[in-house]
């Protein structure tokens, strides 16, 4: 299996893990059955579609290739029949959306290389490839996007994003290029999860208290 | 007059129908006149907006036509004139609200094929034509869409798809072709309004009851 | 210095304090700090983004440039350090988002012209661009957007593109003719403001009172 299948593969199953939760966030917030699929669609690949709008020449990834459909569509049935199981073994799911957050970040990333762009473009293409997804999915169910409050979540992707260039300016070879940042993604992703860290919030005195 | 002539003008009339919907929404939560013709705006090109968005290829439907916008115009105007009386005939409204539906998720399903997609991916691109208006239109006013709770309606636009495609397989012609589904999916719509018709809610035993 | 970089500094002065209102938004909402950047990117480009995908051809303005970003990092960076300082001389930052306004606006209409739209839909695009960073703005931090209720602000940038399409048609030269409407906008928003002007409400019988 060459690097890239691999690439792809883990891909599959960050829409996968993605569908799930974004199924389960829909499930709790008692959509129809129709309504969860369309939230763990959105969930899934939600970041990767702005990314590829964003990029005029390029086409949207999943409307060529099925594949990423059926993947999507096991997501969201496993979230349905597996729903409390699921809810039980929640850090296993924590875990894929970490292995997703981190590697669709640097997906983003190199597709925004690829195409010329400068780093901080690539870095802002990253983020919103790795976290856009969960903010379409809080939008839709209408709630304030948990990664602007609760969770340090868009802050790891931006990091993975510059530690990424970092790399590459050492001229750190593939795959280690890319394996160093998402691990260390998906680690600081799980130690935030685990601890319970928070950003420190911006103290401010406005007129409404 | 040709089959296409008349399918223009019904997608007229659909864009007519959804802009009068969205502005009664917007009437109902008190915003101004221009928030009233924005989200009637916003209604009835959104769902088609987002699918030509995502087609990198195909320009947006109303940016080189006015016509379009006329029509949305229109229907901004009807709303805010005889809001009273549109309230009383709401099933008239709801009629050419299921056209629409109907209709859009056809073109959607049939611009697909055009550009040579998937079937699934098709049936994707004509939800999204069909119902995501709607969403948008939900979104901006700040309330959960309603497509994904209270009523068959997504659904409905993703089995006319699977009926246009199960047609098509059996190499019905058109405008057969079209018809069958775009009635089968107004009746179904006007039954399942009748008849307060929902989806089976996912039964979900979560930490927060 | 030519009328091309003044309008352009005055673009980057735009993104500045829109990125500055965002972030504001932001942190009244106790997000964290990677949360209040991205808000306060997503009202400074939402506009001109939403725009640039509309128009198929055109590639993303602040994509390869990113000079846009450092302005907007800027401006997040100002709102946090100075948040106080700035609530006090709010009125001051409300002078810089109707300068934004009134330039954006223009930008749109005039790149739809070169796109060679109809008046109408440059009109439209030039209203998106002017307003629509403040739209996903609101929806974000999940509130109805502000410009649909209580402010004359959608109205300013319709009535801002009409002024400059009769301009044109009464063959105003440049620079005399992006410069009146913008000003014309800037001044009637400033008066809004000040005087606190709102559109008349639609007055609506509606079943739930």
């Amino acid at each position: 299996m060459t690097m890239e299948t691999i690439i792809e593969y883990i891909g599959f199953i960050g829409l996968f893990t993605f569908a799930i939760s974004g199924a389960l966030k829909a499930i709790n917030k008692k959509f129809d059955p129709f309504g969860i699929l369309i939230i763990g669609f959105v969930t899934a690949v939600g970041g990767g579609t702005i990314r590829d709008i964003l990029l005029t020449e390029k086409s949207v990834f999943w409307l060529n290739n099925p594949t990423h459909l059926f993947f999507i569509l096991g997501g969201v049935l496993i979230a349905i029949l597996f729903k409390n199981k699921l809810n039980r073994f929640n850090k296993s799911l924590l875990l894929f959306d970490a292995i997703g957050l981190g590697l669709f970040t640097i997906t983003g990333n190199q597709i925004g290389i690829e195409t010329g762009l400068h780093p901080l473009s690539c870095m802002v293409l990253g983020t919103i490839t790795g976290s856009f997804g969960g903010v379409l999915r809080d939008v839709l169910v209408n709630e304030t996007p948990v990664i602007f409050k609760k969770e340090i979540y868009a802050t790891i992707s931006i990091a993975g994003g510059a530690i990424y260039f970092i790399l590459l300016k050492l001229q750190v070879d593939n795959p280690i290029l890319q394996i160093i940042p998402i691990l260390l993604m998906i680690i600081a992703r799980l130690l935030v999860i685990k601890f319970n860290i928070s950003l420190p919030q911006i103290r401010y005195n406005d007129e409404n208290p």
